[in-house]
Order: structure tokens, then sequence, then C-alpha cells
């Protein structure tokens, strides 16, 4: 049975999931939901996620959302496939990948989050961004990358030398962040920018990206 | 060499990661930061955690910060220890830890933090709440809560039949709003209610939330 993503291609949670499922070369299906039309809100969807968010995901009988946690329990069923994005063969690596796993969702989603809101999808409904918003979330976002240029001055990944999913769950806000007028917060930041680039060039990303339908 | 936990005996954070070592029954030292002094915010804590935030933890060589992977080392590390926190013998069953693990994270961490923030720490320094910011919140968690409800009307905690990691990081921050006005939106949900009279009365959480000071 075919892993099933119900999901939207513009959402950067699905396309988290999406990227996981690509780097493991796993099938999947991809069942659209009407977001506009606000199918995630109603059932059947909230019989798949209470909170109606997109994604909701289905592994035969296995029934998830989160796409962190969908992305987590990936690398742990597929863990001789590829790249172990989990680093589990160290206790003290996959540590250092769940702390900057935590980074990206509590420093780094927020911030980037408000500034895609204010820059792509506020416009998209004829309204003008609030600069003073964009001012305030990309300074804190700036103090965040600050750390990461540290970080990635001393390892080439956030975790250390391998690639990880405290990278991969970066991906889909930075796809959409980078075609902005504030993507020299990443350019001017050399190490950041490196990773980046390393990053954003992996095969999975260049396919998920490329469908990622907001822009 | 004992476990080292930076820390302040308020910090719902450092409570999170001291209520794991409770559970597990590990020895550790609790070196206080005088938050108040901004101790945190400089060196040398800012080689523990760069992002000036308690708790930083060390255990041997191993270096980590952000509370929530503090407690997934420790569960992963100490798994036959008492119970198994993450699930760990089964992959569907530590998917669902992880899923409740993210819904803690991003939907009731938030509003809760904010309403504690209000109803707690703006009053220490002689300032009014924001009733209108406590409503939003209350409202915001009383959604989460409903969810709540009706999961735990099917399973005893979060993750299913066993308690896990899920269960144990709302702790710190219930512990704090049980001690306030709006207890009743726990109370009032019996499913919700039943499930913190069996978590808070776990020996672990009885012992490190006698030591949580900010009330």
């Amino acid at each position: 049975m075919a892993i099933k993503v119900h999901g939207a291609l513009f959402s950067t949670c699905t396309a988290r999931v999406l990227i996981c499922l690509c780097e493991k070369g796993l099938d999947y299906e991809l069942l659209p939901i009407d977001m506009v039309a606000g199918a995630h809100k109603q059932q059947p969807f909230l019989s798949l996620n209470p909170f109606g968010e997109v994604p909701a995901f289905k592994d035969g009988e296995v029934s998830l959302f989160e796409s962190r946690a969908i992305n987590r329990y990936l690398a742990r069923k597929h863990k001789d496939i590829g790249t172990d994005l989990l680093l589990s063969n160290s206790l003290t690596q996959s540590a250092l990948v769940e702390t900057w796993m935590e980074v990206e969702a509590h420093k780094f989603d927020s911030p980037s989050s408000v500034i895609l809101r204010q820059i792509i999808v506020i416009p998209k409904y004829g309204k003008a961004p609030d600069e003073q918003v964009i001012e305030t979330e990309m300074e804190k976002l700036g103090k965040v990358l600050d750390v990461y240029e540290e970080r990635l001055s001393k390892s080439k990944y956030l975790a250390g030398e391998n690639y990880s999913l405290a990278d991969l769950h970066h991906i889909p806000h930075l796809v959409y962040f980078m075609k902005t007028s504030k993507a020299s917060a990443i350019t001017s930041r050399p190490h950041v920018s490196a990773w980046w680039n390393d990053i954003s060039s992996r095969p999975a990303t260049v396919k998920i990206s490329a469908t990622m339908s907001l822009l």
C-alpha cells in the first residue's frame, strides 16, 4: 500500500515531508486538499488531523500528522535507505540532530513564517504587507542566523559533518524566502550561504522545490 | 561525572528536564543561572547555549540545549531504566509519541506561555496583565484542549496507553497554570482532568513541581 500524503503543493509543511520521502526514494501518493475551500477544517480531513492542518499522512495502518513527526518516523523506519537523517548510530550525534531540530522549530520557524506571510501571502489577497512586522521579524531572524553562521563556521551542517533532518526541516521556508527581497540575510552570511547552496542543490530538494506553487 | 543542568528553579524548561531526570532516577547537579542579573545572556553561559536560554545540559562530553531535545537524549540513553518514555520498541507507538510531542511544542506551548506570562510574571513587575491577550490565548488553548479531550476519551495518555514524553512535556506549564484562576479549563474537561490527575501525581512530578519557585 503506497504512502499517502494529504496536503497541498504550496504548503511548506507538506513540502517538508515530500523532501524527506524523496531523500528516501519512497513512492507516495499526494492527495490534494482544497485549502482555499477550507477542506482542511472539515471532515473527512479532521479525522486525519484534528487540528485541521496539512499534511496528514498514512502508511498502511499508521496515521500521523505534524510534518516533523512524520519525518522522524520515515527516517527511523527507512534508516538504511540513503542518508541516515537522524544519525541514529551515535547517541551523541542524534542528540545534536534533536537539538538543532528544536532550534528550527522554536527559533527559525516563527519569524520566517511571519515574514513569508507578510511578503508573499498577504499581497496575494490584494493587501499591503506590514513593514513594521517585517522589520521586527527580520531582526529576530537575523539574530538566529548569526548563531547559525557561527555554528556553520565550525561544522558543515547544523548537527555536525553530516546532513540530517535538522538541515532538511529548514528547506521549505528557505525555498520561498530566497525568492524574496530579503534573501541577502542568507547570502550575506558566508557559512549560512554555503550551507544553503549545499542543501538546496540536493536532488530531493531540487525536485520538490520545483513543485512548490506559492510563487 | 554527574549530569549538570545549568538552569533556574522557576523556569518551566529547566523543570521539564528535571522531571525527566527524576523519572529515570538519575543523579544530577543543578547549577543555578542568575537570570535576574542576565547571566544567561553572557559568557560563559552563551558557550553552553548560544541562544542564551536555560537550561543547558552536560553529560560528560555531551553538551546540549533545548529541553525537549535533552529529554529525547535522556530517554534514548536510559531507555531501560523505569518507563520507556519514547515507547521506542514500537515504530508506530514512537511515531505517536513524536506526533503528540510536536502538538505540545506547536499548539500547547505558545498560548500557555503567553497566559502564564500575563497572569504570573507581569504582575510580579507591578504591571497589570492585558485581559484581552489572556482572552485571545485562552480561546486558542481551549480549542487545543478540546482536541485533547477527544483524544484522551480514547486513550489514557496522549500517545496511547502508556505514559511518554508527549505527556511529560506538558507538566511544567500545567503546574503553574493549575494555580491560576484559569484552572477550570482543565478541570471542566473530564478526560483532560483525569489525565492531569494521573500525570501530576507521578512521584517525579510531585518532587520537581514542589521546587518550582515562580509561585
